[in-house]
């Protein structure tokens, strides 16, 4: 009998890149079943994938409501324990309040909610039905941030007294400049995506990472945002000036039309007595900033690192954590060759550089011994 | 009945990190069912931690010899396609050997063999036996690395003239200063690690991945390797003279006792138009320098990558591959809180936090709206 | 008889850091001759600096009101032609007043003036006398931002529609938090150093580079300071959102207790079509962010730079500016020996060094010649 | 009477890029006055260089043997003390020779000789002389260069183990692949060049930089070089593997070929403790590693520099030495407004800016004092 979480999924069927994430978050430690699911509204085609990624489909649900109600059929010990939202924005909040009224455990992608009100009555259940709930604020999770919080709250860099975060991406620039694709996309549009845009989409991101960092709340904000032009109803620019307690000040900058920027986020908090960095498109530096010391650079891994940092980091240092990804790559490739869909040497190393490497070292080996003279391989 | 390709594991198991990287790649692309498995000489502790993963016991077996003769019993639909050896450095050849002999597909960590007569052999067998067969020189799994192979094999820098690959790294260095340890550790003992530690260990790649990503074969070299002191019999450090077809030359430099170097792996290959440079620590990155032009740097994701680089990439630019991890984390820290383990805030983003950013993204749109005014949180 | 500009200076003498940028920066292209100067208010003290420094005494004056009226009486091809003012900040205002009004080029520390009314009169005066006036906005003399005006002048980037600078020091930390010393620095004494401290000292750098790069101005400012402590009169942090032209908005961050920050001061302009990014700590890349396109690293001396920039370079790609003062150090070695002061083989490489080096050239040659085996040095 | 040291010049008129260099080091701390110098054979070009540059032009000559004979006729209180070498690289050994032989102290470009007899030979006579010689391997003049080699004098990185130098350059390329080019150009002629291109040009700084950080001496070397073309007589492309006392080796690789490559040198020495490594171009920063430390980034002007370090460094920290050089532009804008050969307030920041900047300060301060409230500019 595994010892493994029983888990569901609404939502992340098919090509969806953010039920890739989950499903592969889910099973990096070993510590998540998937269990039950709907994938898509159509049940069929969530059978069809639930076949193709290879897990049972006697527990596939054509919705919420059955998934429900067959769960509840079963057992405690055999019903799933968690289910993770990762369908379009405006579901987040009716599922989660329906799975917590069940009484279900909920793993939830961001926005949680359209709405502050949403959020807030969500928040009620939860403390009436005392389930587990996460947001995946997934940056929080990079072992720097994890230390750069734990520094914080050791007080590494004294008392806070500046925050600056900046996330700035260019993506929406092709589709803002274009009259047409403005009006037209659901992004843009109040109905679909909520009030805000850029705020809503990575203003929010930067807001919860100060928190999570810092440990220290914003009292107030002052905003001033940008729609470009008068016909667009969302901000898709914007800096907010940020008060803490007094005399704590910040400033939280995000923007759609920083053009060509991909996903530039930087979070800096000053103390005190230093300042701590942090870059996500190179999530595995930290910068420690002293007056009058050398910069200091921190990497996951080590042991100066606190326990919360380590626990999040699996391999040793100097191998930055997208390493799963290269294997995992290394297993497409041979995966497509079993499979005989595709042989492609490019795609995974075969036993000719298998033979090619003994041979190279073997000669290395006698070139040396040989007093440093040329061998062939 | 799922699509996902049977498999098997030789080793891997408890706390092996490599274990975690192996199932962990394997899960990446849903295409890995594991299936069949010897973690451990111990049958009871195979058992316990396939249940400890979650996965079925009734093919977990002592041995390789068990796994062979069993698998052998089930029908051609239901036995495992493919295994991987992770077991110690010296069983991987006749683990190899004996599942090839057997007609299976091979993914085999590195080093593939001891001897380059045993690799010899193995490729003898698996030309015979028309395995598949798959070493996990991982770094040919980045999507950088895949590109430059291809923008090299495109023609773009030209035909290649000059190439420099370096491997540094710092690890060996409290062993090998410590006479009791320097001869007490199996990594300096040939009989248990080979000839070569260096070389074998951290040279090879890169003289792999010279090999992989300009596609010409290295003729002959000359080696000075270093001990440092005369009671160790492995070397640790080298500096490889390499020479290729005439004229290219390159050079291969490998060291263990580069102190404080993590895994410093770098690669540059020049031609007569242009050159390419990557270095592992920060694998998103492949720089292009053409004369006279601006610096080129080119990220994972992008259109203007091969379909070989895109294949392997999962997210949008912008977006480290160590997202995984990070959303690992929170999946992790999730785990904990539903087995009661712990209950930490620090370890994932509670509902607070949503009800904090909802409240956030209405307060800006508000201090906006009302003319750039401070508003409370 | 000379061509160069006879050249003037007020203030800068003896240990004074900013005397020595403007002698060197007047040296550097063979420019001005430093022919008067008034470097201190006790003459004899100027007269001996004159003499350290090697220039003639003749024309060392007691104050601004001497030189003006010794100089008038030398015929105008011999009278000095311009005058650089690095005197301490309240002077900058009534010495540029009394030069231009007596007819002189000038050339001004920043800031110019103590208000904004003062500004104005000198403009006046300016227009009215036909002066030339330069006022040392040092960075906008680096050859990177050059090209960044030159390219947003192009339209590289297209309209601009977003724009962000950063200057974050840490330098006042240390003052601030001691009430002693934040009571007793000039530098937060309104009446020594004008109404502010963090925007005048910095923010208006920020400024003066935005409307520098980007050929547009601000229309109009919000702005949110930071004293930290009530009994501080002075800003030492702030955040100004900044309009210009309807619907380009931008964000200027400065601070003086972002702990640990050096000069880190950075520009980044974003236009419909692409991004520029420039840092005044590493002056000499400048960042083209074009979506879909990789990333493109401009630097100085590359003939696909602007005149403008390239006017600014001296020598061939690769060689930071900061080489001269490289080569400054040596001879500044020399010179040491040549007086006697000290002989320091570290300070200057010396005969045996060349001999070393002709050494080695020619053993190394040798090594080749003979197949590649190993000689002796 | 000036104390500056009297100095004169051989060669490094007109548009000498190498002349610029060392009339701007030698002027940067106001040690040294041009007192004598022979620009160019032709006297009368040299009479107009004198003039053009601003100095006096009775003591130009027409070559070394005027110019030693001329200011012998001087009493030794006005004859010069020192004088710069920086003809053509032929000229090197006979005119440091002549100065050496009639009692002059020398500062030469390198290469210091053709030959290593010719090295020898320069020695001797130095010895017997007892002048001062400097030799210009510029990048031992580095600020964070003379830290390196203080650090490893005082034991931070403890015992040297493994030293690893690159000098890769590709400015060969377009000459090296052409036929007409490669039998033309001088670089490549023995005759005019010596026997050596790459080594002699760039691998010789790399050795030299070597020995200075690590103050220990290369014992012996093995050569492996290229030519690329059978047609081609003199290396542009080498590896050197090192040796040193007993178990201390390294390798230094140096190509011209290196396609792309500006000037990239790079030097990284492994102690038994730490290592430290270093950029040319970017030589603010010294990195140190440390086995299990957080990495350090030390830069100049700090007082943690030893005071070798601190004597080269001008400004304090953040501040790149560049910064001469930017403010050396506006310098040179304002030159050419002066002499009214064009007026272009692109080159230096006008009274205009002035204006802007005290309005600018005066506005955000109004706006925050209001109350965060917009104000116009």
């Amino acid at each position: 009998m595994s010892n493994k979480i029983r888990w569901g999924v609404l939502g992340g069927g098919g090509d969806s890149l953010i039920g890739v994430l989950h499903r592969v978050a889910a099973g990096m430690f070993d510590a998540y079943q998937l269990t039950a699911a709907a994938f898509n509204p159509d049940k069929n085609i969530s059978i069809a994938f639930a076949e193709e990624i290879g897990i049972p489909t006697d527990r596939i649900y054509t919705d919420l409501d059955e998934m429900i109600s067959e769960e509840a059929k079963l057992p405690e010990s055999e019903r799933i324990q968690v289910v993770s939202i990762i369908t379009p924005n405006f579901l987040h909040f009716p599922m989660a309040k329906q799975l917590m009224e069940a009484g279900y455990n909920v793993i939830c992608e961001k926005p949680m909610t359209m709405t502050y009100d949403e959020a807030l009555e969500l928040e009620a259940i939860q403390e009436e039905k005392k389930c587990l709930f996460a947001l995946t604020h997934t940056y929080t999770g990079y072992p720097m941030i994890r230390q750069m919080k734990k520094m914080i709250a050791e007080g590494v860099i004294g008392e806070v007294q500046k925050v600056d975060a900046q996330y700035y991406q260019g993506w929406i620039n092709p589709i803002i400049h274009d009259k047409e694709k403005r009006s037209s996309t659901w992004r843009l549009d109040p109905e679909k995506s909520g009030k805000s845009c850029c705020m809503a989409d990575i203003g929010v991101h930067a807001y919860q990472m100060i928190e999570y960092v810092t440990g220290i709340e914003v009292d107030s904000v002052l905003a001033d945002l940008n729609h470009l032009y008068d016909d667009n109803q969302m901000d898709i620019d914007g800096t907010v000036l940020l008060r803490f307690e007094k005399p704590v000040k910040g400033v939280l900058c995000a923007s759609q039309i920083a053009t060509g920027e991909e996903n530039n986020f930087t979070l800096a908090v000053y103390g005190k007595k230093a300042g701590l960095k942090w870059e996500q498109e190179n999530p595995n530096y930290l910068y420690l900033l002293e007056e009058g010391q050398p910069l200091r650079v921190l990497k996951p891994g080590h042991s100066y690192n606190s326990d919360l940092s380590l626990d999040g980091t699996k391999l040793p240092p100097g191998h930055p954590e997208g390493i799963f990804d290269a294997m995992g790559n290394i297993y497409k490739g041979m995966a497509k060759a079993i499979r005989g869909q595709s042989f492609d040497p490019a795609e995974f190393p075969t036993i000719h550089d298998g033979v090619r490497g003994m041979h190279f070292i073997e000669t290395a080996l006698a070139s040396h011994h040989d007093g440093n003279v040329w061998k062939s391989l």
